[in-house]
């Protein structure tokens, strides 16, 4: 397996352990902003840890945006998406793992992390909510990513500056979908909650890439490149 | 429309759906404390986004400052405030979708994350509070701002300093006016909410405008210039 | 008055307007968190937005410590503790007016943030505490200013290393002095709350002023200086 | 005593004066978040303050890293490790002074900020959790650590990078073990409460250190090295 594909399954699990492990670990005691905080500082972790040798993108939206952006080939796109959908995996398994060695866990009531949006999930937000927001959010934060990364940017800032931004993201919607805006992120715990979760995914699968697919094509049109 | 119409659009966006976004459809589960982090968050992401096409001001009050300081002629100042208000009221809008969303949303019961003064209205300060805590916020705003981005400044901070300089002010003002120090993003809430919101309104464009202008002059004269 | 007692003035300001006035302001809505956050904000602030003019001490146990590490000449010394005396007063004068704003305010009652110990302060840790506790801390931030500043330092960190350092320190005191570590935030309030206030004052002059000639005098020495 | 060795000791001292006093200290007042913060702004503090002189590891699994990476040599590592000891200990004895100093104190209920797991600690996770967690995040950290510090890294970012990435492992565990990473972080404070946290100690001496250890090698190979 190359270097890039496991930099970013690397990557990608710390963005499920930490994000999905505090929500299901630590949520009761750090509420939404501590959750929000965990997200976002996975990227910084990242982004320091092995920026350096696959770019981070930790999100198959990032990777889209970036094609889109004329900035990624295809077959390095496919490389990337893999390894992120592996990492994300690996997190949501080593994060049950690690949940099931509480005596009252059961991933039925206390879930690991997934997404969702309608009656029974956090605000009970309705689908054109969580489609607006997941597809608006992924745009400005695959938008924000291209400008930090592109030309004008200094070299270093870009991780905190994406992760910092995935923090404002998610202090604005957990309550409305958990935030995805991102569909590894969202598929990992999917696959082992089942369920809802499953049923829901699509719409954290769509509108990501979409909205991250648009970001990238909007700035190869030079509107939002210096 | 030029590109950094664009950019000060699309980063007002991002202001107003951050900021007024968390305090609407988070406030009660981050508190104020997290709904100042966002407001100051969205800085950092139009400052590493788009802040190489347009500076990122984001704010009338501190493209005024930009102008009082000479750093800025009036033809950009009108296309850059322009911007903003459209990017505000477009981060207004988006925002109310998504808060519509959830079944008990009422905009005139839970609001759009508008500023405010006197009875009813958070802590319920007076109008001279209000007055006083704009006025002397935003200067020390556009202060921090014209520094951070000034002679003997070094490269790729600015974003940062500047956005945890905006997450201070919240810190301390939140229960006194909400915090604008900005008229746009004061005016886009108030235009879909009206009534007290709209009434109110002319202390967020008086005070910053008038804390911004004066920050610039002081600047220009070399007070607090490097 | 020489631009760099300004800049003093200035940042000192704003530590005080921060720091106690989201105490006094908004304590009840962000915690004491939120109040840390705050104090260490106020320094990212002061050192980006004028620390290219007098190197944003903001602090006379900071001036001194640089005085015994040999960076500073007394005569400079004099002038920055007067521009942080005259800035924290007024900061405090500033805080007075906004926080008189709200109909049920008593400096009495509410106090201005001003630091103490003992019987009826806090968590009513006693005087040895409050000594040992703000001899040390001072004795840390003035050695990590100093490091931070000094000989390996990379140009432009220092403003945020120092402002998460008094984030941290006042995560680990609030409770037991309110944390000074800077006789200037401590007099201000201090004067205009009166009483037990100025009673204890002392303390806070003396324990941050020992600490930081001891952290630039171990500097000096080599101990910790690259 | 090399000034190396006084390094790791004045950073592993504020590791744990942070770190472990917001918990006994501040714990009732700023929650596992605020705990989660000062652990991470320590890491900040130290990095800026004598990264310079010692490379702030203030971590034993981080210098044993350091070493299965080929980056650090054993006769330095013994050296840095006693400095961590011996700061890791000076920070348990000022934190139980001051500690000490509020009437109600007890080290046997209000402890030290001691790590542990099972039945009578925090979440009550067993060992199984505790070990799977402090290996995986241990690995975690070391990994971004030898990222932000090696080839392709920019200067100046590594300590705030590796300080939030702390914070974000906090968010994920301290209802888990009170999270260790860091043998000498658990030690001190095992040593003055006794009882089962020395018991327990053995799990965040071996895991911390097989994590680490692991990570310097994985690195080696090139699998996460740029």
């Amino acid at each position: 397996m190359p270097k890039k594909i496991i930099a970013e399954a690397f990557g990608t699990m710390v963005l499920v352990l930490f994000g999905c492990g505090s929500a299901v670990l630590m949520g009761d005691h750090i509420g939404m902003m501590g959750i929000a905080l965990a997200f976002g500082l996975s990227i910084v972790a990242a982004a320091y840890g092995i920026g350096a040798i696959s770019g981070a993108h930790l999100n198959p939206a990032v990777s889209l945006g970036m094609v889109t952006a004329g900035r990624m080939q295809i077959g390095a796109f496919v490389g990337h998406v893999a390894g992120q959908v592996i990492g994300a995996i690996l997190g949501a398994a080593v994060l049950y793992m690690i949940a099931s060695g509480r005596a009252g866990y059961s991933i039925a009531v206390d879930g690991l992390g997934q997404n969702g949006f309608g009656p029974g999930y956090l605000g009970e937000y309705g689908l054109g909510a969580a489609l607006v927001f997941e597809f608006v959010m992924t745009f400005i934060f695959v938008t924000v990513i291209l400008g930090a990364t592109g030309p004008g940017s200094v070299a270093g800032f870009a991780g905190l500056a994406i992760g910092l931004t995935l923090v404002g993201i998610h202090l604005v919607g957990i309550n409305v979908t958990g935030v995805s805006v991102n569909p590894a992120r969202s598929l990992a715990p999917a696959l082992f909650v089942g369920g809802k979760a499953l049923a829901d995914l699509w719409v954290f699968i769509v509108a990501p890439l979409a909205g991250g697919a648009l970001a990238g094509m909007v700035n190869a049109l030079g509107f939002t490149r210096a």
